[in-house]
């Protein structure tokens, strides 16, 4: 049976109205009964077609519109639109903007403790984060946050796993690290430099030209979902294993005003809309990895897989655990999330080891 | 702004009409306006209370109905009130119950290929699972073995890498299985009973005392998220890890034709709810294991974790090849779908141990 949308059954119950009935009542009832229907404006960092990041604003777009039939219109802009992809917070906390599609550690200039909710070096993975998420502080620590600016922050789509990056040379020792110039932002980019790496910041367009002509000798990106069309192995070796952005979840981001001022059941579609988004993306972006994976094995068989040797991973660790006890010690909202992730951490990752990682391991030991 | 529903429109409409208008045609017009609603009576396989599997069904049940604002009331009926745990194929079928919830493997002693979409032994792990189901040919297939039983099959939840078991002996050659008394149902049970495995059945209510005063010498439950509340832990040492269901994947079943008469609106908040319901279960039950897994240790600080030796896993593994090479052999569809499955594990597999295992890997090194 097809569904008799509420417009339609106004404009019948109207005609049979005005069967035997005066003028005068027409507006206070026609106002009564239509169909209220939202316009969100969404701004989004990306460009336009987008692989992945972009797929899972449509994906959220698709089920918001057709599970509110048509109440809730989606009108998604791009960086190409708007001029302003590192702007979101600001458009959408003003209301310019309706909703955001983001990510948290992009405003840690603004307000620092956004910076802990996209990834941590050595932290979640993404099953663990989901987890901490949901059913554990995740998402009331990151309301705490996120509250005081007139905005809700939602997960909005996870990468999984990054890669540590494309190098030109081998890292065989801390001292391999010393002078090396690496594209390599936020975060990990402030731990690396404590280790004497050369962190510099180049635009995307111009990252292929960089890495082949020596401009940087080192550059981490996504991972094979996105890796592919940049092209970096054709120009680069090594290809490092993560320990950089272990989970990175991007962000919806809604102006909290608005979304109060909703019909429930219109803040419920969003909000499922937006957590299936989020999963979703971290399905599509492994399956995405595997298929590109495999090509560029193909494509170039000479790529070496190599993971920093214990030395110097070590020494990467001591300097990201050395920067979260200084960020712990000035703050103590940023000293409740880090407790509350190290502690969450240490509750579930032995269940990690004990679950995928012994049967992937059990497999490859045959 | 609080919601106006529809009811209350029609009524305020209503109520000025009749201001003047004749009596006669308040029938038609209650008929056209009043909001149409729809009652899916949902049987599942569980108990009432059942933890992780049954909060799924609430999870979708919540959502439903509020993402239809009352126009969806889903009615769980557990076994203990329809008596029929494993009827729910037949009941749904037949449209005795709109939906069911339960597991796809429940179901190969009537349609033989149902048993390739929960999970395999050796097979896919949940992330790799969720993209062949939803960006490889996954659901395509899974609706050409559903289609002419009239029903949709969704997934309804994951419970994640299940363990191995409990085990009363250490198991350090294929010699130690040969005999040995375990609870292991369905295809697993069918491998092992060929490397000499005395497989039995007990019901779940009767297997901790079986284990205690060995009736029999091991089971497999699930994993820590259910397995601590029947208490296995107290009475067996070993729990070895698992291989013989990697990413059991529950299911939503829909009556074909309920559902395809319903609104695009609700049928569409109904795909998108049982899929949020399916992935938040996976997030469950890593929240739970991780918890109940650190309560095991803490009160039984001697349980021995271990994995098969390689002797064993290799012969289980050839075992299992085995079985499933009779099984194409026998019927196209069958073959068309472990191809899939093998196709997709070979394309994908390389990714999952460069992403999450490769990072957990370099942290257990230091």
């Amino acid at each position: 049976m097809k569904k008799i949308t509420l417009g339609i059954v106004s404009a019948i119950v109207l005609g049979l109205f005005f069967t035997g009935c005066t003028e005068e009542k027409k507006e206070e009832k026609v106002q009564v009964a239509e169909k209220k229907t939202y316009t969100i404006k969404l701004a989004m960092t990306w460009p336009s077609n987008f692989p992945v990041f972009g797929d899972a604003v449509i994906n959220f777009k698709n089920m918001a519109e057709s599970m509110s039939d048509g109440r809730l219109t989606v009108r998604i802009d791009s960086k190409n639109k708007h001029k302003s992809p590192f702007g979101i917070f600001d458009m959408v906390k003003a209301g310019q903007y309706q909703m955001g599609h983001s990510a948290s550690y992009y405003w840690k200039g603004k307000v620092p403790n956004t910076l802990y909710f996209t990834t941590m070096p050595f932290g979640m993975t993404a099953s663990e984060q989901f987890a901490w998420f949901y059913y554990d502080d995740g998402m009331k620590l990151m309301d705490k946050v996120y509250a005081p600016h007139n905005l809700y922050s939602f997960p909005g789509g996870n990468t999984g796993n990054q890669m540590g990056g494309w190098f030109q040379k081998e890292i065989n020792s801390l001292d391999d690290l010393k002078g090396l110039k690496m594209r390599i932002p936020g975060f990990a980019g402030e731990v690396v430099s404590k280790l004497g790496v050369n962190v510099t910041n180049i635009a995307p367009g111009e990252l292929y030209t960089a890495l082949d002509r020596g401009t940087i000798d080192a550059l981490e990106w996504v991972g094979p979902s996105l890796d592919l069309r940049m092209g970096f192995h054709k120009v680069a070796p090594y290809y490092y294993t993560g320990w950089h952005e272990p989970a990175t979840e991007l962000q919806f981001l809604i102006n909290r005003k608005f979304m109060d001022k909703l019909p429930a059941d219109l803040q419920e579609i969003i909000k499922v809309a937006m957590k299936t988004a989020s999963y979703d993306m971290l399905t599509q972006t492994n399956h995405e990895s595997g298929k590109n994976w495999a090509t560029m094995k193909k494509e170039f068989p000479n790529i070496q897989v190599k993971t920093f040797p214990e030395s110097v991973m070590t020494a990467i660790k001591k300097a990201n655990d050395d920067l979260l006890v200084e960020k712990a010690a000035k703050d103590p909202l940023a000293k409740e999330i880090l407790d509350s992730q190290a502690n969450y951490i240490k509750q579930i990752r032995p269940w990690t080891l004990l679950s995928d990682y012994s049967y992937l391991k059990s497999l490859e030991e045959k």
